[in-house]
C-alpha cells in the first residue's frame, strides 16, 4: 500500500515557459481539493537545496492562470548536480514535511528528479514544461502552442513588410534540437521553405526553391529557421549565401529570440496545464512515481520518466509534404 | 477504377470561422500542386445556384491565411433545399467543369452536400468549419481553437475590472447545443462554475457554489454560460435569481457575442486548416467521396459524412471535474 | 511656504481603468524618488475610511506597468458622502502620517476630494483615470486609449463575419454622457455611421444612410452606438426599427460591455500614467492642491480640481465630419 | 485662383509602416466625397515612372483600414533621383490626367516631392508615414503609435522570462536617428535604462544603474537602446562590455527588428491617418501645395514640406527625467 501523501512541494526549472504559471495553480489547487498541503520551492532544485520554500493554498495562485513565466522562479543548479546537494536538498524536503515533488521543466530537469529519486526514494512526478515540444510522451509540451502563436503573430508583422516591398526574409524561431516550432508556425505563417535540425534540405533545394517561388509570381517570400538547422550555417551565414547565389534577392534577417518563451498562456496551453497538474497530484495519491504526465491522442497518460527522456519526439513528417504543398 | 479528377470546386457555408481562408488556400494550392484546376463557388451553396464561380490560382490565394473570415463568403440557401435549386447548381457545375467539391462549414452544410451527392452522384468531402467543435469525427473542428483564445482574451479584461471591484460576472458565451467552448475557455480562464448544454448542474450548485466561494476568500468570480445552458434560464435571468438569493452579490452580465466568430486564426487552426485541405483534395483524387476529413488522435483521419451528422461530439467529461478542481 | 510633505496616500476610485497601475507605480516611485514616504489606500475612500492602508516601496509595484485594473482596487463608498465618513477617514490619514493625496479616477471621485480637502485643508492632486475621456482639462484620460484599441479590435473581429455574410452591425460601446470611444473608435473602425449622446443625428439619417451605403455597393456595415446616443432608443430597439424599414436588412446586435474597462494598458496609457504620477507628486511637494494634472496640446498640465469637474470634454466637431467622409 | 483638382494621385513610399493604408483610404474616400478621381500609384516614386497605376473608387479600398503594410507598395526609386527619371514621372501623370500628388512617406520622400514640384510645378502634399516619429511638424507619425504598442507587447514577453530567471536582457528597438521609439516603449515597458541617439548617457552610468538596481532588489532588468544609440557600441557589444564589467550579470540580447513595422495599426494611428488624408485631400482642393499634413497640440496642421524635412523632431526631455524617476 502506498505510503499516504500528506504535503507535496512543486518547483519549476529549466527554461520557463507560458503555462508554468497555470501548472502550479492547478497543482497547489488539487493538492487543496485533496486535503494535501502544498509547498512551492523557488528556483528550482536550487531552491530545494537553500530551503526556499513557501506554504501554498488555493487563494496563493489567484489570477495567474494567464501569466507568462513562473511564480516560482526557475534556474539552472550546479550544486544540484552533487551529491551534496542533493542530500541538502532531501534534508530540506524532510524538514518541511514534504513527501512528494512535482516537477515543472524539461528533460534536464526529469534527470535530476530520477536521480533524486533512485537516491532517496523520493515520489516524483514530471510535468513537461517547454515551448520546444521536443519531450516523448505528450503530443504538446506546456507552452508550445503559445509559442506558435506569438511566432505567427510576428512573422504576419514582418509579412505586412516584407510584402510591401517585395522582400525575402529569413526568420529564425527557436528550436536547436528540435524542428516543432519552425514547422507548425512556418505553415501557420505560410512560410516559403521551413529549414529544421531533423532534416537536411540542401542548400540547392532552398536556391531552387526560392527561383521557382519568384518565378510563380510571387512577390515576397519568408523561409522559417529553426536555431539548430541542419544546414550548417546560421542565420545570416545564409542570407550572405543566398544572394551571393541569387542576387536578384535582397534579404533581411530577423531573429525572434526570446520573445517566444514569454506571454499570456494560450487557452489550450491553460487548460493543458491544468488537466496534467490534477493529473500529477492524483497519481502521487495513487502511489506511482517516476512518471511524466502528457497529452497523447487526446488522453491525457503516464509515461515512465525514463522514457521521457530517453525518446525523442519526432516531427511529423507529413507536415514537411504539407509544407511542400502550401508553398506551391 | 475512379473518375480522374480535372476540377475541384470549394465553398464555404454556414456560419464562417476563423481557418475557413486557410482551408480555401489550402484547398487551392492541393489542387495546384496536382495540376487540377480549382473554382471558388461564392456564398456557398446560393452560389452555386446562382453560378457565381471564380478560378482560382495559386496566387489567387496569398496573403489569406491569417485573415479571419472567409473571402468566398457565407449564406444560407433556401433554394438549394429544393429539388430545382439543386438541379441549376448541378448544371452549373457541370458547365463549368467543376467534378468535385470541397465542402467547408458544419453539419447543415454536409447535409446539404450529402443530398447533393446521392442526386448526382457528384464527389464530395467536407471539411469541418465552425467554432462550436460540434462535430463529430474530429476533435478540433476549424476556429475552434481561435475562438477559445478570443473568449479568454475578453474574459481576462472582465477579471481586470471584476477583481479590481470585487464582483461577479456571469459571462455568456456561444454554444447553443455544445459546451465545448464554455467548458475549455471557463476552465482557460479560471471560471469559478461553468454552465453548459450537456449538463444541469441545478441552480442550487450554482448558488452553492458562489457562496463556498465567497467563504473561501475569494473576492472575484467568473462564472461562464454556454447560450444554451440547460439550466433553463437565460443569462439575465440568472443574474436576477442569483442577486434574489445571494444578495451579497452584485452580478455584471457579459455577452461577448459575435467577435467569437471573427479573428486571424491561431496557429493551430491554420496548421490543421493546410493538413485537412490537402486530405480533402487528395481524397477526393483518390476516387473517395462522401467523407468529412477530421483530426482524431493526433492524426488526419476520414469520417462518412454520415456518421458526421449523426454523431455527437462528446464533452471531455474529465474536463468538468477539472473544472470543479480548480474553483477550490 | 509650504508644509513639507513627508508621506503621500494613493488611491484608486470610481471605475477602473487600464493604467491605473501605472499611475500607482509612477506615484510610489516618484515618492521614493524624492525620498518620501508612500502608502497604497484600498477600495478607495472606503477603505480610507477603514484604515485599509499598506506600505508601498518601490519593490512593491514591481511588474504591474502592464496590468489591467488596479491592485488597489476600486469601490463606491456611500459612507464618504457623509461627514462622519469623511472625518474617519481623515483621523486615519493623520494617524497614518499621510500629508497628501493623490485621487487617480473621475469627476465622482475628483468631488469627494475636494470636499474632503475643504474640510480638513487636506491637500490633494487628481490623476484622471477613466476610459470615457470625458473629463475636463486632459485631451486623454488614463485609459482611454487601450479602450479604443480593444474596442477596434473587437470590431475588427466582427467585421470579419459581417463581410462574410454580408450583415450589418450595430455595436454598442461604453460612454454613457461621452461620444469618445464611439466616435474615435468608430472612425478607427471603419464604421458606417456613429450615434454618440453629443448629437443627434435624427433616425432618417441613419435609414438613409444605410441606404445609400447599400447602394454604392458595400455589401456590410457596421454602426457604431455609444450607450447613451441621443436617439433615444437602444440598441436593440434600434434593430428592430431598422429592420421594419428596411426589411432588406438583417441586423445582428453586440454589446461590448465590461471588457472595454480591461486588458494591458498600450504604451501610450503607460507612459501617460508614468508623467501623471510624477507631476502629481512634484506637485504635491511644490506644496500645490487641488488640481488635476493632464495631458494637453502634448504638455503636462495642472488644471483647478473645480474647473476639471464643471467642464465639459467636448468631441471634437471636426471628427463627425472625418466619419462622414470616411464612410463615402 | 487655384486650378481646379480634378485627379489626386497617391503614393506611398520609404520604409512602410502600420496606418498607411489607412491613409490610403482616407485620400480616395475624400476625393470621392469631393468629387475628384483618386489613383493609386504602385512602388512610390518608381510606379510613377513605370506609369504602374490603378484607378482607385471608394470601394476599392474596402476593409484595409486595419491591415499593416501598403497595398500600393513601397520602393526605393534610383531613376526618381535622375531628371529623366522625373521628366517620365511627369508625363505619366500628364498622360493619366493627375494634377495633384498625395505622397505618404518620410523625409526622404518628400524631398523627392520638392523637387519634382520645383521642376514641374506639380501640387504635392505630403502626410508623414514612417514609425520612427522623426518628422518635424507633427507631434505623431502614422504608425508610430503601433510600433510602441507593438514593442511593449514584446517586451512584455520578455520580462517574464526575464523575472523568472532573474536576468538582464537588452532590447534593441529600431531609431537610426530618434530616440522616440526607445523612450517611449523603455518607459512603457518599465526599462531600467534607456539609450538613445540623442543622448550619451556614458557607460559609466550604465553600470552604475544597473549595480544600484541589483543593491536596490530588483531581480530582473531591462534595457531599451536605439539602433543608433549614441554610446558607441551595437549591442552585442554592449552586452559584452557589461558582462566584462559587472560579472554578476548573465546579459541577453534581443534585436526586435522588422517585425516593428508590421501589424495592425493602433486605433489612435486609423484615426489620425484618416484625418491626415482628410486634410492633404482638401488642401490641394484649396490650391495649397508643398505642406505635410500632421498633429500637433491635438490639432491637424500644415507645416511647410521644407521644414518638415529640414527640422528636427526633438524628443521630449522631460521623458528622460520620468525614466529616470520610475526606474527607482
Amino acid at each position: 500500500m502506498p505510503k499516504t501523501i500528506k504535503k507535496v512541494g512543486v518547483l519549476t526549472s529549466g527554461g520557463d515557459s507560458p503555462g508554468m504559471n497555470a501548472a502550479i495553480r492547478s497543482v497547489v489547487r488539487t493538492c487543496a481539493y485533496h486535503n494535501i498541503e502544498c509547498i512551492g520551492i523557488y528556483r528550482g532544485y536550487q531552491g530545494m537545496i537553500e530551503g526556499d520554500f513557501k506554504e501554498m493554498g488555493p487563494r496563493s495562485v489567484n489570477n495567474i492562470v494567464n501569466k507568462g513565466g513562473t511564480i516560482l522562479k526557475s534556474a539552472r543548479s550546479v550544486e544540484f548536480r552533487t551529491p551534496e546537494g542533493r542530500k541538502k536538498a532531501h534534508e530540506n524536503l524532510v524538514k518541511a514535511g514534504v513527501d512528494a515533488l512535482v516537477v515543472i521543466g524539461g528533460d534536464g530537469s526529469f534527470t535530476g528528479g530520477l536521480i533524486f529519486n533512485s537516491e532517496f526514494d523520493f515520489p516524483i512526478m514530471g510535468i513537461p514544461g517547454t515551448i520546444d515540444n521536443d519531450i516523448f510522451g505528450t503530443s504538446f509540451t506546456l507552452g508550445y502552442d503559445t509559442a506558435l502563436n506569438t511566432v505567427v503573430d510576428c512573422i504576419d508583422k514582418i509579412r505586412d513588410t516584407a510584402s510591401s516591398h517585395n522582400r525575402l526574409f529569413f526568420v529564425e524561431v527557436m528550436g536547436r534540437d528540435a524542428g516543432h516550432i519552425a514547422l507548425n508556425a512556418g505553415i501557420g505563417a505560410g512560410a516559403e521553405e521551413i529549414l529544421i535540425p531533423e532534416e537536411d534540405l540542401g542548400l540547392d533545394r532552398l536556391l531552387d526553391s526560392l527561383q521557382k517561388s519568384k518565378a510563380s509570381g510571387k512577390s515576397s517570400s519568408i523561409v522559417v529557421i529553426a536555431e539548430g538547422d541542419k544546414i550548417g550555417k546560421n542565420v545570416f551565414e545564409l542570407k550572405d549565401y543566398v544572394e551571393a547565389n541569387l542576387p536578384e534577392y535582397d534579404v533581411r534577417v530577423s531573429v525572434l529570440g526570446h520573445m517566444q518563451r514569454g506571454g499570456s498562456p494560450s487557452c489550450f496551453d491553460r487548460v493543458l496545464a491544468s488537466r496534467l497538474g490534477v493529473k500529477a497530484v492524483e497519481s502521487l495519491i495513487e502511489g506511482k512515481s517516476n512518471y511524466m504526465v502528457g497529452l497523447r491522442e487526446d488522453k491525457v497518460i503516464l509515461t515512465p520518466l525514463e522514457q521521457a527522456i530517453k525518446g525523442k519526439s519526432e516531427i511529423d513528417r507529413e507536415l514537411l509534404r504539407v509544407s511542400d504543398i502550401m508553398s506551391t
